[in-house]
């Protein structure tokens, strides 16, 4: 008998009939002979509703507060899961996080777990039970509530699969799986039927955000064996592991991509030494979060710096440069919005020297000009107008063998 | 500096505004120079809410699940109103049941409060900060997730005030305090300044069911002293604690009412004395009320028996003995709807032995015909016909001099 970890996020549990529709799937599962624990969200839009009521009385509730606001949505749907599953005739038992023994650092809105206590899961196993646990949330040493933040209840699940040495953590989704690139943009998308861990690090942005990174790396530090399934659709999804299975010997896995990105230019930085830790100490204390960064010196001994951006961010990051132009020391400053990044992501780049170049050629012969470069052992990202985003997407796609053709 | 314990109900922090609301009154309280520790409900219809979704799952879940599901209610509330507090200015802290150290005995759906580890509370209390407790909710010693029944938020804050030591117990509600009688019904009705424990109890149905005689027993035992006021109304409300101040030596102290009542009726019982036992026992098991109870034996040696119920458990009553006439051996069965009850209250009863006499005498007076009664130390009901219910409060209210005038 295996034990398998469980988990539905909020869309597969937005509904009575959603949640009677997990119950069925969670019976499956124990039928085929596996003790099950199951992580839940809170309930579709339950949460927005929460945050909602709380900006009605403070624009800035404390963190302490809302963790224990939010925390109450999970608590919902892993009281009517227990009831659903009662239903089918099963014998279930719903835990909070902190009754799930989910302790976190002393952190509100973004806590990471540090101990997992798994008596009290083990026993109710032990007992024949289906365990069900509310994702997203845990308690510090002190008996406070805290949430995980972004991806929260894939953490738990990934955790509780570790903690529990389970042979599998099953994230059930609204799609069937990891793709080569989004198929909702390109017709010619294709399953992966396994990932690696740091594949799927860089590819989670694909497939509609399937799977948060935060849960990835935790699964791949504990080599926790995940499958990334739909919840409507019986059938097999992309499983993510140690090391992938090679299919086709392809050296690109998959195509990445992202709209919305604002390049950011400083020009003639005198202090180019200092200037620069200046520059994004400022930015990460105004939350903006930075990606790509490239550095030039001038003949004249002044720097230009490139940077780029979430759009959203635009207006922000030039008021924090042009407050700070003074302890910065620079000439110009310039943006260019409307780009976007494509990127090209798989485990095979590391000893294929050549991947990066052909990107690039595959870009210039379909007239596209790359503004911005950035590579990493298993990525190679591009900068490039966002008009020419698919067309990029489609070529790269083409060009590495990853359609079904 | 005192200490006070505030108990607002779910019609006082219904919505977003008046949680604000509570939030300022408060805020008065401990500008006032008192330390304050505020209990609350779920808001409004929210509990409704969630038992209907309960109810689509199951018509029968499960007791530690409704448990699990129902303690959100409160747990957004007491969310809620910190985050009020901290925006006029206030330091609170949250602690749902677990937190706030409200033990309880293993029991879900209505378990009783068995121990109170205030430790966490006073710790807050001495940082100066105003404490927020769930009402309704407690834990057991193994960590379950356990509801308090019906008047549970009640039973919180008094539990809190007697643990506590606090100076005063101001359980707000939608109206100004304790009244003689049925304000809505009777325009004379009027507010009293004091009640003594006892007298609360017996008139715990009055004034739109303010205070839940759970609530009142638990403050006799402790001598919590308590006061019902107003939320919405700056003005003095009732007081009850030990012993009622004696406002215009009025012997009864208030008049309370009940509708849809039905009398049965079992004639000719043959073994009258292990029938009545098993009629009660079985009538308890089916969650039927018996509340008055009258017996008589004819000449010939069988007994007559006589009980009151709500009106809504008639046709139960009828079929539970029904099924078990056999058992108890009885020969006709009987029962008449649309009767009332109407009781007299008042401590000052005990001594005064003319009292009921008064009471036959004044319904007498009004043709008012009496099916039942029954007399404890401090109260005499009658019941009557339905349509004759407000017409003997009338006279009763103004026969014992409790109107205005």
């Amino acid at each position: 008998m295996g034990l398998i970890v469980q988990k539905f996020g909020g869309t597969s549990v937005g509904s009575v009939n959603k949640i009677l529709n997990v119950a069925a799937c969670v019976k499956e599962e124990r039928e085929r002979g596996n003790n099950v624990v199951v992580v839940v969200s809170a309930m579709g839009k339950s949460t927005d509703t929460l945050v909602g009521l709380a900006k009605e009385i403070s624009p800035k509730p404390n963190k302490r507060d809302m963790d224990m606001l939010l925390s109450t949505g999970e608590q919902v749907t892993i009281s009517l899961l227990s009831m659903a599953l009662n239903k089918l005739g099963m014998d279930a038992v719903s835990f909070t996080g902190w009754q799930a023994g989910i302790v976190t650092e002393p952190v509100h809105g973004n806590a990471r777990i540090t101990k997992m206590n798994t008596d009290a899961i083990k026993t109710q196993l032990t007992a024949g039970k289906v365990v069900i646990v509310a994702g997203f949330q845990g308690i510090t040493e002190d008996g406070e509530i805290t949430t995980l933040g972004r991806g929260g209840s894939d953490t738990t699940a990934v955790a509780l699969a570790a903690a529990l040495k389970a042979d599998k953590c099953d994230i059930y989704t609204d799609v069937t799986g990891v793709f080569t690139t989004d198929p909702r943009y390109v017709k010619d998308a294709r399953k992966l039927l396994s990932v690696s861990y740091d594949e799927m690090l860089e590819l989670a942005n694909l497939g509609a955000g399937v799977l948060h990174p935060r849960a990835v790396e935790f699964a791949k530090n504990y080599q926790v064996r995940l499958e990334v399934r739909s919840s409507i659709e019986k059938i097999e999804g992309t499983v993510i592991e140690g090391e992938a299975a090679m299919e086709q010997n392809l050296v690109v896995r998959g195509v990445a991509f992202e709209d919305e990105i604002t390049r950011v230019t400083v020009l003639g930085l005198t202090n180019s030494l200092t200037s620069l830790s200046t520059i994004f100490t400022t930015l990460a204390q105004n939350n903006i979060n930075v990606d790509i960064i490239i550095q030039s010196t001038t003949e004249t001994g002044t720097a230009n710096l490139s940077f780029s951006i979430h759009t959203n961010d635009w207006v922000e990051t030039l008021n924090v440069l042009e407050n700070n132009k003074g302890v910065l020391g620079y000439e110009q400053l310039d943006a260019e919005n409307k780009l976007a990044k494509v990127s090209i992501v798989g485990s095979g780049m590391i000893s294929n020297p050549g991947v990066a170049a052909k990107m690039f050629e595959v870009l210039a012969n379909n007239n596209i000009q790359i503004k911005m470069v950035s590579t990493s052992e298993i990525k190679v990202s591009a900068v490039v107008e966002e008009k020419n985003m698919l067309k990029a997407v489609e070529a790269l796609h083409k060009a590495f063998g990853l359609g079904n053709n």
